[in-house]
């Protein structure tokens, strides 16, 4: 292969480096105005009266959206409960929903006139978190706290614990966190009586089109979505955000309008779920995996955004890559008076994967077995059925698991810690360990995507492909897939992306998808218009379709050539035309192999080597090994820069991140409270294998990735400090402070 | 039929009757800042030094284009030939033309710029007009003044004329116009070293693609123009005209530079050819044709735009719709110091046929035949080949020219000019008369067009087709078209156009060609869309295609029936996806009866009867009968306000329009001194007559339409002026002071 395998320099890059990509920030609408959004300032309250005609009076307002002004407009969105409404109608439900917006002639008279709502409010008793919500007679954020509910389960777990040697239960929790997408959300809204056009930071941008068409009252094809470059999603910004506040404010503007968030409105936008899992696994004495019960509780904070779908996702992922004879899980998402909680980065698994695999490690210890042995043991294999009734393995996480164990030198000891060696008296105190984790998640959502392949007639190439480019590079692998199906080099493929009005369907960007699926699709118009240049080209040498050979953009008949572009010329009798080639890819197309699910599986996994400075509780992360199984790397660099991505913002929610609440007032939202992962603290040694089998579903052996990165994270590290210090942490943060109080209580208890 | 035929609502009205329509002047694009152009104060000179120090200097300024910074760039463009610099190379050739263009933060610096940058000249001396151009040892504007030469012949031209009973010979003259489009040129030029975004006011947007690319040295899929609403073009907007400036001053700005013309600048862009043609034409008694020499000099001014092909028009279409036993043309394009000529609706056709049709009544007064009969007895018949080796006549042009006498009452005597009768003493001296005129336009230009059509899962539609919608409507036609094929309501149609790098290729938008050409493409690409909406019937009944029928959305089996939504959603696997139906237009498609040239025959017929005042020389228009043949009538209404807008702009350069020069200085640049038609002089009465005979190539039996009412004009008129006063007035336009010293004369010569 000439283009794909190749790490090609990504071809949003000097647009990017420049500062000339364009955001939604960036962009002007002729005649529009400025929106800005008034947030409630209590977490649960009944909105008794809003009263906007002093803000209105105000010179340079335009009109200010209230619940009082959506007739016409169906309010509620959401993608699988519809209890999100555009403004509040009779209640608020955390601090920070929207009550009103203001759309003014300049930023400064929105912020002016939001001053000039008078909202009264009758507080209601907090639900602030799960436990409150699940109390008998707590007050009820909707007609009930549980939002909903999954379950699944084969064999007879009761019979199997039964059966068991040893039963272990323990109970993990996983903190809130937001996505810190570097580019907050953003979005033009312009209404009118024939349509909808929306500038918008959207990861789906199809299902943006398809609720605000429901709610507004459109057919699909009067409701336009345009998508410029997303400075990151991260699921932050899937589904339905901010556009149908920025239409509505359009509508009563009666003027497009531009509703550009802060950070600290983002981040009470939408967040990952909290959760609290506990994990019951029955074991034989050699370690063989018995039984498995779990119980998966999940905050989705005031409305439900994709809440069900984790809490069905964190479930099924509880399981992690391993044969159990029997199983059984619930998994609930509940509301609290928090911000909602919907997509981010692998849905439900971190939190999943970081309760099943530090069991799995409390288990080795236990047992005294190795871990990577224990792992090894109970692993699904390649074709096996990883859930009942799913489509079979297609990978093999052993191999991936005993190659990042090897990067780490997992059979080394670990270097004892020697006072003499030590540069200061502090660091007598640092001990080492190495930790693993593992996880396998169904990914791929739908298989639907559609693409269009453009030749035109200078052989050049314009791909139309509804996926956003966030930053994950998307536009580069589909052209290298165009190109290396096309034989036409890299530098020749353009491609287009997210505008619903006129690039075809795509389900969205997001469950690592893109390449395997938009992949696919851009292959096949590839193909299709290659049958129809092998169709002018019979024409042209007047010659069977068996003697032509199509390479490097000519057709080629006993070593006689003719260009692509010659033949496009001869089909429209000038220097003119272009043929087009369309991509579908459906459950049922390519051979029935998409008609299971998942599209695929996406393994996470991680080995790490951490220091714990025992004095003050610091954690060092030495050596960091993500590997990633991704059948066949389009670019490899790409691939690298991805996992690496997904590694760091999992050593994120591992290390340092938590989105804190006081009394329903959200303490940190921005980046001096709430920390990222900043590059003085990379591991000293960051490493990414990829693993390239050709066993993927997508276009040349692939599967996606960029989501396996982050879901080991956590219980690789904590595995880790267990292994340096013998102490079991089950809460994350892994901040300084819970890892010194954990190293203190367990000196206690030696005592 | 449903849709087509009715004259539903444009599409595009509520957009524009609300003012929510944008053009090029009202979109911002990140970052831009606004262009002025300098231009030559003089007709011809050389340019000897330009100096742009204390522009560059001035404070807001943020680079100047001259000459000198086209490094990289081809400089040269032209349809035909690539003589027309970006801006001014050795010479300027005519007053206004592009010298220097400055990028300012704002329009008052750009202009105050302006002043500052020294050009020195050499003046050379002016070509005023064609006489003067073709004297041997004139000084050349180019390598020679004859920018290019048509001949074509059959027959023996001479032994014809030897052969007539009568030979006539008459020279005319047809007046330097504008088209008055009431959006001037305007375009934003976006530079990187990755490609071109241009927005513009362009009726061919991909040939400007294709000119951008070459003179760039980009891609064709690196080049993007995109053209929103355009207010109107005539052919003013056809080809590349002020999209290299932009964008080259958008790559020395390194910024998005906007360059909005004034309407004198863009008098000073285009306009229509003056010409001189000589006709000889030798009959029999009884009337019937024989032989016609003609020679056709048509001034393409400074530079040779579209000219080459206006010439070979204009020498093609002063053969009318008439049988030549043999004939002889030869016409020529002429460089002379005045602003380049180029496309303007019905190219060459108003100049021949004014000449043509002025000498057919010439010849009928001098055989004392009615020239009705005259013409009858010539025309050429349905099926007939009207030029050698061309597409045989489609249509009949006899039923077209007896519709449009009746329709003024052609037999009905005129009334006597009763003084008695008169209301003023002045009107004591009216008389009135009748005229025709009838041509014959070989249009479509290449039959080369591709559009998209995609279904929704909701079952709307969106075309994706390269037609501008330039205010003719195009919109609607295609909508129409689709909706119709489709069996789904027009309302649930969207039509998206003109974005080269995501709409698929079109070749142009003029030359009648749209609703033919893209109307047939949309068809197309609908009926692709339903094999495939077959193709899932037939797994959904699980029957055979014999047994299912598509209407109204829907597919039917024996009363039984599925959605087209519906088949989609079982396709995609849920709410989503879309069927993709593309359509294609090439010479050789369509079972091969698009590969003969033209693509149809348009006739341009009219009939007028008009009062002339003989104490003052003013013409007013009682009645004005414009015949088109559209085959089909897509939209009856919107046909019929193209050719009353086309017979109004006819009537324009009938009675008023002439671009002034003096000096090499043109004169009457504006609104006030440049007199078009207003409603004050619409014809007492205004009468379209459609003919429908389903015998066009494209959609439904449908030919295009919107060139032919322009033709016919000034023949009809002056032809009414001879049978009102016996006066023959061989110049145009007919203003008042022409006809008056025109009657002056005759009298002079009766006493």
């Amino acid at each position: 292969m000439t283009t794909v395998g190749q790490s090609v320099p990504r071809i949003d890059g000097i647009d990017k480096v420049t500062g000339r990509a364009a955001y939604v920030g960036d962009l002007e609408v002729p005649g529009m105005v400025h929106g800005k959004v008034l947030r409630s300032p209590l977490p649960h309250a009944k909105v008794i009266s809003i009263d906007a005609t002093r803000a209105e009076r105000l010179s340079g307002v335009i009109a200010v959206l209230t619940r009082d002004k959506l007739h016409g407009i169906d309010p509620y969105f959401g993608s699988v409960i519809r209890d999100r409404p555009i403004v509040a109608m009779d209640k608020v439900r955390y601090q920070g929903e929207p009550v009103a917006a203001v759309a003014a002639l300049d930023l400064a008279t929105a912020q002016e006139a939001l001053e000039l709502i008078q909202v009264d409010y009758e507080e209601l008793p907090l639900v602030s978190d799960m436990e409150q919500a699940l109390i008998p007679g707590s007050p009820a954020l909707h007609e009930t706290n549980l939002c909903a509910q999954h379950d699944y389960a084969w064999g007879d777990v009761e019979e199997g614990f039964a059966q068991s040697d040893r039963v272990f239960e323990d109970t993990f929790t996983f903190p809130m966190v937001y996505h810190y997408a570097l580019e907050p959300h953003a979005s033009i809204g312009q209404y009118t009586s024939q349509g909808i056009t929306v500038w918008s930071t959207a990861q789906h941008p199809f299902m943006v089109r398809d609720d605000l068409a429901r709610m507004f009252g459109f057919s699909l094809n009067q409701v336009r979505i345009i998508v410029p470059y997303l400075g990151g999603g991260f699921g932050s910004k899937s589904y339905t955000k901010l556009e149908p506040l920025a239409v509505a404010l359009s509508k009563v503007a009666e003027r497009p309008v531009r509703v550009a968030l802060s950070v600290e409105e983002a981040f009470k936008t939408v967040r990952r779920h909290s959760a609290r899992c506990t994990v019951k696994t029955g074991v034989k004495r050699d370690g063989t995996f018995v039984a498995r019960q779990c119980w998966v509780y999940l905050d989705t904070g005031a409305y439900a955004d994709n809440g069900p779908l984790v809490a069905g996702r964190a479930g099924e992922r509880i399981a992690g890559p391993y044969r159990w004879p029997s199983i059984k899980v619930e998994s609930y998402a509940i509301y609290t008076n928090t911000t909602p909680a919907g997509s981010f980065r692998s849905i439900g698994a971190p939190q999943a994967a970081w309760a099943s695999e530090s069991q799995i490690d409390i288990i080795a210890a236990e047992l005294g077995i190795d871990p990577l042995e224990l792992r090894l043991k109970n692993l699904v294999a390649r074709g096996e059925e990883v859930r009942k009734g799913q489509r079979p393995l297609e990978g093999d996480p052993a191999e991936g698991l005993r190659l990042a164990a090897q990067a780490v030198g997992w059979d080394s000891p670990e270097p004892a810690a020697d006072p003499t060696d030590a540069v200061s008296p502090l660091e007598a105190s640092v001990s080492t360990g190495k930790g693993l984790g593992c996880n396998l998640s169904g990914v791929g959502s739908s298989p639907t995507s559609t693409a269009l392949v453009r030749l035109h007639v200078d052989g050049s190439v314009t791909v139309l492909a509804g996926t956003t480019e966030l930053g994950q590079g998307s536009k580069s692998v589909l052209a290298q897939v165009a190109s290396e199906e096309l034989g036409i080099p890299l530098e020749r493929i353009a491609v287009v992306s997210s505008d619903t009005s006129i690039v075809p369907y795509d389900r969205s960007t997001g469950s690592s998808r893109s390449t395997t699926l938009m992949g696919l699709a851009v292959q096949d118009g590839a193909r299709e218009v290659k049958e129809q240049l092998l169709e002018l080209a019979v024409r042209h040498f007047e010659s069977p379709p068996e003697e032509l050979v199509l390479e490097q953009g000519r057709v080629l008949r006993q070593g006689e050539g003719v260009t692509f572009g010659e033949l496009i010329e001869e089909e429209f009798g000038s220097v003119a035309g272009e043929l087009l080639g369309r991509g579908y890819v459906t459950p049922r197309r390519h051979g029935g192999r998409l008609a299971q699910s998942p599209v695929f599986w996406e393994v996470g996994i991680a080995a790490a080597q951490v220091e714990v400075d025992e004095e003050t509780g610091a954690i060092r992360v030495r050596h960091y090994v993500s590997v990633a199984d991704v059948g066949k790397a389009i670019n490899p660099q790409q691939c690298e820069g991805q996992d690496e991505g997904a590694a760091m913002q999992g050593l994120g929610h591992t290390l340092f991140e938590e989105m804190l609440y006081e009394d329903g007032q959200l303490l940190n939202p921005n980046l001096i409270d709430y920390h990222v992962p900043t590059f003085a603290e990379l591991p000293d040694k960051l490493e990414t294998i990829l693993i390239e089998n050709g066993d993927g579903p997508g276009p040349f052996g692939a599967k996606g990735l960029g989501e396996g990165g982050i879901v080991a994270a956590a219980p690789a590290v904590a595995n880790a400090i267990f292994r340096a210090t013998g102490v079991r942490i089950k809460d994350l943060p892994l901040t300084p402070e819970r890892v010194w109080r954990a190293l203190q209580r367990a000196k206690g208890q030696d005592r």
